[in-house]
């Protein structure tokens, strides 16, 4: 099958990379047109990974016309605060209906919506779905064992992208449960910036774990209000990305809260790590989103209050020590 | 308050500290007379900690009428397989009530029972409550921040428990499912053996969280047959336990996998510890479990199928990856 993935980015390799192991031809669409150039022409995308060789059935485009034409199987693989460009592009282009997955994760910082509520405004042509689950990219891209989520409306609509892409070391799980899919995948990088601070901290083994299962009761409450399901948060989007994000330093929003756990400041942190990671942005929605839908995310409004406030993590902690005692699971 | 422990272990030492570091004062029953003098005369628990001296509020005994009678509540942390033999002690000693609260993990292998049941069919005298989540004892004994979930048959009764423990560096969430709590605490350690497989394989990051991540997919599926409501095992007994061990050097269970992934038997495996790890009696129960109430559980007999049928993990893996494609949630 010819399948279009709208980005070039690493993840985006990695997944045309698996597409092609099942046969499929993949046509990746990017706005860099040296990118464009050495793909077609040496068969490495150099830009994301060095030294792996692409199969010949994955090619690129600078044209987004072409992209669009070449298929009716669309995967967004665009950073989540360019989609709604990309998608005001596509509107242009084209009127016609498809298959839209998206792979991208967070919240529109100037909106504070999902991106499905993003697709639906501009693009609701085209069925959307969204993929999400422990998926790093340089694993992905060299074939390592690797099992994701997989959500649309309908369970129909998901079983297709699920024959689709499932096989070899890839494995897909469906669910209709879109909402809380992106809930997970928005949130989780806050809890990473939390777990690198106590890892910085040497607070041990125990302190990462509650802080992992405590942040994710936060994602449960707060996508419980949103519409999610908890069950879904208890899966691959929610527990699983969790898990892989709050125990791996391929997770760039780990390695910065592990700066500042080490006393840097955010600014610093930013400096040393190249560029700013994703959970410093989502943790300002998710604090507004705390207040909107009036629940309590003590974690993530700590985490809001050492990167923007300058507040000491220690104090922090024994703060949400001090707190009240609370039963665990409070969404009815 | 006086507070008696039964068990004279790593975490009934640990807890007897942090319970005398809010100014309880704890009473250790113990059937080793060395170790009894060992604490009451030096104040070191040499068993456990070498190096960590006991608050002088924590004493042990050797007479179990005399811990009886210490105080009307008791935490019992006995291994598993002893508890019905401590609690038919203690009903031939006294028909008198109070409260127990439970730190053991596991299922009674000869009748496949959790010991809630265990207790009520010995000891109904005593309310039960049971204490779980990520918590190894190093850690609690040396003050690292720790949160857990305690459950009892009432909320009312949780909240004693929790006013009596909750405190200083240790945080206690209160649950009214104690089967939950129970199943969590019990199938996580097949688990753990299944990612030190995972981690001696090099598979990676994702396939690491994917294993805990359908893991908990396989504790909630037979949790829910079992009475236990799902959402109490995406909590700090589930989730955050899972983590803990999978995650940990400290988990017993997660060093046997990495030796059966490292290629060596199960025997080897075990002779290189120096003791069974409690996964590796679990999975059984566990599996006959999955017969009784009709639920899949792949992940827990492939590690079923490693330690006792002496088979491959890599050909386990490739059969996992090959199964038939499913839905992520799957208990109503």
């Amino acid at each position: 099958m010819n399948i279009t993935i709208l980005g070039s980015g690493s993840f985006a390799s990695a997944m045309a990379m698996h597409l092609a192991s099942l046969d499929h031809s993949v046509l990746l669409w990017s706005i860099d047109g040296e990118q464009v150039d050495t793909i077609n022409l040496t068969g490495y995308n150099t830009f994301c990974f060095q030294d792996i060789k692409l199969s010949d059935r994955i090619k690129a485009t600078l044209s987004l016309k072409k992209a669009l034409d070449f298929s009716e199987w669309y995967i967004m693989a665009i950073p989540t605060q360019f989609e709604r460009e990309v998608l005001e592009k596509i509107a242009c282009i084209t009127k016609a209906s498809g298959h839209m997955l998206n792979l991208a994760k967070g919240i529109e910082i100037s909106t504070g919506n999902l991106l499905h509520t993003v697709h639906a405004e501009i693009c609701s042509n085209f069925t959307y779905s969204a993929l999400s689950g422990p998926s790093h990219a340089e694993e992905v891209a060299v074939g390592c064992p690797t099992a994701v989520a997989l959500a649309s409306k309908t369970e129909g609509e998901a079983q297709k992208w699920q024959r689709i892409i499932n096989g070899n070391h890839f494995r897909i799980y469906t669910s209709d449960d879109v909402i809380g899919l992106e809930v997970g995948g928005a949130t989780k990088n806050i809890y990473a910036v939390a777990a690198g601070i106590a890892r910085a901290m040497e607070l041990g083994d125990n302190a990462i774990a509650a802080l992992a299962c405590r942040g994710l009761a936060e994602i449960m409450r707060l996508g419980s209000k949103m519409g999610a399901s908890p069950l879904t948060l208890s899966g691959l989007a929610g527990v699983g990305d969790l898990m892989v994000t709050c125990y791996s330093m391929h997770s760039r929003n780990f390695r910065l809260g592990l700066a500042i756990g080490q006393g840097k400041s955010f600014d610093q942190a930013v400096a040393e790590l190249g560029q700013v990671a994703e959970g410093a942005y989502t943790v300002r929605a998710v604090v507004e989103n705390s207040k909107k839908f009036d629940v309590e995310l003590p974690l993530a409004e700590s985490v809001y209050r050492v990167i923007y406030g300058n507040e000491s993590p220690q104090e922090l902690l024994a703060e949400l020590f001090a707190r009240s005692l609370k039963p665990e699971m409070r969404f009815q």
